[in-house]
């Protein structure tokens, strides 16, 4: 499905800006997003002016849409990368796709330049096959198909929750990974896409996603955050742990996560050392997570993403709130977030 | 690791004859087998003599053998694609890699031929990580990691049992699909090796496959056969059973089964138009297997794999049994096997 056949009245493409030029980042997006609405959500905490080009339908939100918003002058929850967030708050499309300002469009293997956006689209619009996973990848991709062995009654799979894309040049390694191999580079790209299986846990990602804002919305959830966590990815957990929460209320729900296509390319940014120097809490925070997120299990009452986002927010305060302050803050932002979802999205 | 790092002593190639005349297979082969101990299977139904060329250390096993070793004139069980399961048993080496005789090295990308041998025992050697999903693909793999998020307690991984392989041109469809797309063919070459999440289940293949010998010998069990089963693999069920029991037995007893690279390059045999006429009864039992195996749970006293493999038999003894007489057959073929393996291994 090239860009010409989605419905780009569906789709908001939404950018958090952590650096104020964003006109190199938009100038080379062009071809891809043009067309489509942006909507650009500005660091609280980013000082200077955007400069943005022209020719582009972007809506722009920065820290006093966040207060008004919030009805308080505390806008710290859409700090940093978490200022994205916002974005997803404030939409009113269907599905939602985005993408780090220090990332450009990457090539393909035949050097072309890949078109994230639709390829994102493509992802959410196909059914996802969490219940059974096909060894040749997408079934549903063009010369591609269900393997002998795939039970026929699977084949129709279910709504793509999310898609999740991946990362050429600068791969989205942890503070010590990639200050250990500071000049290790992606250079592999694997063309597939595919369906992580239910009950599986993996790290999502912010740099380069997508989901269905109307599906899944309300659980790509500002929520923990790591004390200093700073503006460069290899720092951050709030993403990590918003794809946990993703996922595990998507299986909940009978959703499935994509992971593969679309690569975008990933620029430099920041100091590795500098970042270790600073203790990755990151690590520490993952460890008890993953035991909790085994073991979870939201109650059969938990119908909606709302629900499910409260249940699981109780049961983080209970089971690991005594483990580490971080976690209370959480479990008490993810009720905020619901309350903040249902008043914005009930007003609109 | 290139074929010359490998220790050759440590790996038996098995290769079923399903047709007399192995000459244009075993010389395709020649650059990745040489030095390897194979073991060829004759299909016991098999009239003519096999034809094996010259420069192969090749040990040959026929009906003779298996009746031989099963103290009985009845060698059904290795009838047909199950023949190799013959020379699984027999073998004494730690891995074993395993192709079917309709199958040459396919080409990468790049145009090299693909070293399918080298390339499972990488796989095979390596460790596996069914616990959390690595978005990058093997972290083991040259230039590869693990990405931020992923838990650092889980990072060594745990032992691989097997290594599932793919297939360039004719992919592995069954009988109604490739009827129904006579004409597709797999182009897509995926470079990438995965580990199957805990608890996924997916529909291994027999055509490509290898496996540790001594962690999972056992579970690779000749047992659920469609009536009317052919000497095409899209009328087979066996190996997908097969991979079934073996996933799940992976999983209880903490080892990791990967699936990807490598591919090999599968010709045509066969009339799926034909095949597609006698109904195939792999989708019925397909149907009924999944939920089964989605339930299932072994006891913990369920220590090694033969015990595993009993408890298996005696819960589809239980739960499938009424719905359909091959599910009987296929518990008490599982049995057998067992004591097969236990009076072969220890006498020898």
């Amino acid at each position: 499905m090239s860009s010409d056949e989605i419905n780009k009245n569906e789709v908001d493409i939404v950018i958090g800006a952590l650096n104020a030029d964003l006109t190199p980042f938009l100038n080379t997006w062009k071809p891809f997003f043009s067309g489509f609405h942006l909507i650009i959500v500005k660091d609280p905490d980013l000082k200077e002016e955007l400069n943005i080009p022209q020719g582009f339908d972007v809506d722009i939100y920065s820290k006093i849409d966040m207060e008004k918003t919030l009805g308080s002058s505390d806008s710290a929850m859409f700090s940093g990368y978490s200022c994205r967030y916002f974005g997803y708050l404030v939409s009113k499309k269907k599905y939602i796709v985005s993408i780090d300002d220090d990332c450009v469009p990457a090539k393909d293997p035949r050097g072309f330049l890949v078109d994230a956006v639709s390829q994102h689209v493509n992802n959410l619009e196909r059914p996802a096959t969490p219940l059974f996973f096909n060894t040749l990848y997408d079934p549903y991709r063009e010369g591609a198909d269900f393997v002998r062995g795939y039970p026929f009654s699977l084949r129709s799979g279910v709504p793509c929750a999310a898609s999740c894309g991946l990362w050429l040049n600068l791969a989205d390694l942890d503070a010590p990974t990639q200050a250990l191999k500071a000049e290790q580079r992606n250079t592999s790209y694997v063309d597939a896409v595919m369906t992580v299986p239910l009950k599986a846990m993996l790290p999502i990602s912010g740099i380069n996603i997508s989901f269905n804002r109307e599906l899944i919305g309300p659980a790509l959830v500002p929520a923990l955050r790591i004390a200093g966590e700073g503006r460069v990815r290899w720092e951050t957990l709030e993403d990590v742990w918003c794809g946990m929460c993703l996922k595990h209320i998507s299986d909940h729900l009978g959703y499935g996560v994509k992971t593969g296509l679309p690569y975008v390319w990933r620029n430099e940014r920041g100091d590795a050392v500098e970042s270790l120097r600073k203790k990755w809490e990151g690590m520490k925070l993952m460890e008890k997570s993953v035991p909790f997120f085994e073991s979870l299990k939201l109650p059969e009452s938990a119908v909606t993403v709302g629900d499910c986002v409260v249940e699981l927010a109780k049961a983080v305060k209970e089971q690991l709130g005594s483990d580490d302050p971080a976690f209370t803050q959480a479990a008490d932002a993810m009720v905020k977030w619901v309350q903040l979802w249902s008043s914005v999205n009930s007003s609109g």
